[in-house]
């Protein structure tokens, strides 16, 4: 078992913190958690969607939550009786429990001795772990972990309650709100991709801009985040972002909007908010997508989106032989 | 505002330095920069797109960049008079009174005294900071900065006034001409993707070329290029690639050609000059592509390409109930 | 020339130890390789592809590899005669004389005097360089190099004669195998993208499982395996992963399967055994794909895969104007 090791505790002990209905041994001690398929006895796991009905009865988990209306079928497993957790929304229940058993390490602020941390910048209250590098004048609220290998340019603001972790870029001048997460290998404020053709080829712009983030946003691993031209590129709160998206110069995304990974979005777009965009989306530059919208995973958004709803543009895929002669039809369709 | 700072300059300097006609007060104090529609009093912006006429009717920005045809139209603002700078193509100039507005911090050579640089290293005028790492025999130019936590291999060559940014890694025998830039998290020099089957599954090939760039070329956040297999891999003078770009072992890619970000490019895929790939488009291995050629954005190129022009494959994306029904049909067809 | 070192050898010695038949001089010396078209006197080349019959005659290779039926023809070369090494599959033969001419540099355990060990790690027989980070409980096998700029986490298993490229990130708990290379900027163990709608916005689920990686795999650049949300990811022996590769929480993927550059596999897809996944190929989440199926690059998979063979799902690129039709005509399809 690669997991991470979770803090074990009673069951009638969760039952209360979650607020849920204990039904069964309340002394039963929860060592961990795991699906209903690979659980054994000591883990907890939950049923809510009925196509896992089959596995849940079958479950070896020691404790199950559940809806009230399924407790009389599942109160007993193959090993014999079970105890419940009874709770409207079980995989809300669930990710509490999570939060309970699994509890993030004390905070300890601190700067290693081995950090590099300008003697211009603030740090209140944050800890910065090996080799991390803040620049100058540059803030780093209370509560904020920096890991080890952040770079941390020059006259940058991170809020408090973040957590950047190992090998995270942040470049001059970018702001970050409160509690937002960074994972590794993200690069947030590399130069735009502003090219101006000469008679010597392409001219880099010089890209004035930052990147402003707001509160409670999470950017995945090796995912980059354009700083902006002229303007800056703005992440709106409660936005996530998964591993691998790449958000072009002064891209605007709306509040709690989701992005799933290798999405690419081109430089200027204009993202609602709470819109979902699947993995490996394509957004063009310079249009925008209206609130509420879904694009559905390897789609290209090549105008703009007005109307909230769900857009799909994906070639179906077939065995390969029947594919070829789609396509052949549909190249002759063009003669 | 996340913005870098800008240094303040009067319009009639500006004007000057620029090669612009000066119509207006020379000695209003020109702030920073900023698009027509945030732009406040201080701030220089410009017009040339006649879509934009409208915004810079409306806009308070100080003193604007036009052609002489619209001076008149525009020589006062919401705000009272305005300063013009009258230039035949506006964003040219724009881009060069960025240069002068922000100018690069005044370059200083030297080794930080955390950074572990190799004894057989050559650096000579070249400015190596916290964290970097050198190996064995490699050179790095004069006026280029090697940024905090880069590796460098043994045995890579850079050039004169080069800027790697942080975290870049710069695998062994890598040569790299004058004038790059690199962005953070791009990886230069890992090995190709070469395997070759035998009874106990996928062997690895040694991959013993290396990669080559050009003059003045542009790398983009967390870009991968691969090592040659036998072979180098080629990066002509000028090509400009932007984030998250893939370029397999053995690719050449032509002089002043542009890559968007999120594209793939498959190993031994020959690409021309003046080329230029949209956002996510693919390229299959072991073909070729001329020059002059443009691939819109998305689109796969499974063939060669031997004659200029735009070539495009993505699906076109619609509600998505409409396109179940296409995806039906198109399924059907193969039957 | 960019090209890594070889180490010269005689052609006799190599026929010997490749298990090749001599014909010719073995008193010649094997200076390095190169493909046929631009070897020069020195240079040791192969023919195998009857596509390249016309170079190999051309060749200026000074050694060949070849089969036995094709000895006669190519036994002189444009500069006279030529060493031939004759072997009934010449692209493995030209693979293991890689590895004679190209030897892998003699591994030299110790810890870098400016790495940063946890007091509780294990190293045994490892080589820890400059600047990496090894956390607490975290052991690390012998013949094992962690290069530069490496963040191991906490908790954190890694097999014997593993190479980690500079600049890798493992996250706590993850597990590696023997014989595992992990490519620059490769993230192992960030957090999946586990989210749940609330009325305050999208709530993160802790992701507490780990990834938990075979023997022989080998993993590009860039790329990001997440940790699982409940159980662990998981990567089977001999999985070759190619560069920017996203692989969501909870995947499953089988012994020996290939997946190439770009491509993205959404959390809980379960991939069979010795399949390969082209170049950008698209894997949605919580389905299957069964033993020995190929998927074509760029093809979305959008539904669960039960039956060997090749798929593909691609719309078929062809000159703009021409695709311009075909897209309106789809488009009209659905009215």
């Amino acid at each position: 078992m690669g997991r991470v090791v979770a803090r074990p505790m009673l069951a009638g002990q969760i039952a209360e913190k979650v607020d849920c209905t204990l039904r069964g041994d309340g002394n039963v001690t929860v060592q961990s958690v795991a699906p209903l398929e690979s659980a054994v006895a000591g883990d907890l796991s939950f049923f809510s969607d009925s196509k896992h009905r089959r596995a849940a009865q079958c479950s070896t988990a020691s404790v199950l939550i559940v809806r009230e209306g399924d407790a009389n079928e599942l109160s007993s497993s193959p090993l014999g009786e079970r105890v419940l957790l009874l709770h409207p929304a079980p995989h809300l229940a669930f990710a509490k429990v999570l939060d309970l058993l699994f509890p993030a390490a004390p905070f300890s602020g601190g700067i290693a001795a081995n950090a590099c941390v300008d003697v211009t910048a603030h740090i209140a209250g944050a800890r910065i772990a090996d080799f991390a590098v803040i620049g100058a004048r540059s803030k780093v609220g209370s509560g904020t972990t920096i890991s080890s290998h952040c770079s941390v340019g020059n006259d940058v603001e991170i809020g408090a309650d973040c957590y950047i972790h190992a090998g995270v870029r942040i470049g001059a001048g970018v702001k970050l709100g409160d509690r937002c997460v960074i994972q590794s290998g993200a690069v947030i404020g590399a130069d735009g991709f502003g090219l101006q053709p000469s008679r010597q080829g392409w001219q880099k712009v010089q890209q004035v801009g930052a990147v402003v983030i707001g509160n409670d946003v999470e950017i995945g691993a090796n995912t980059a985040i354009d700083r902006g031209a002229i303007d800056d590129t703005v992440i709106g709160d409660g936005v996530k972002i998964d591993n691998l998206v790449q958000i072009g110069h002064n891209c605007r995304i709306g509040n709690h909007t989701a992005i799933a990974g290798c999405v690419g979005i081109a430089g200027s777009a204009v993202i609602g908010a709470r819109c979902m965009l699947g993995g490996a989306a394509m957004v063009n530059g310079h249009l925008s997508i209206c609130d509420d919208v879904i694009v559905s995973g390897g789609t290209l958004v090549a105008a703009s989106i007005t109307t909230p709803g769900r857009y799909t543009g994906v070639f179906p895929y077939t065995e390969h032989r029947a594919w070829t002669k789609i396509a052949a039809r549909l190249r002759r369709s063009a003669a």
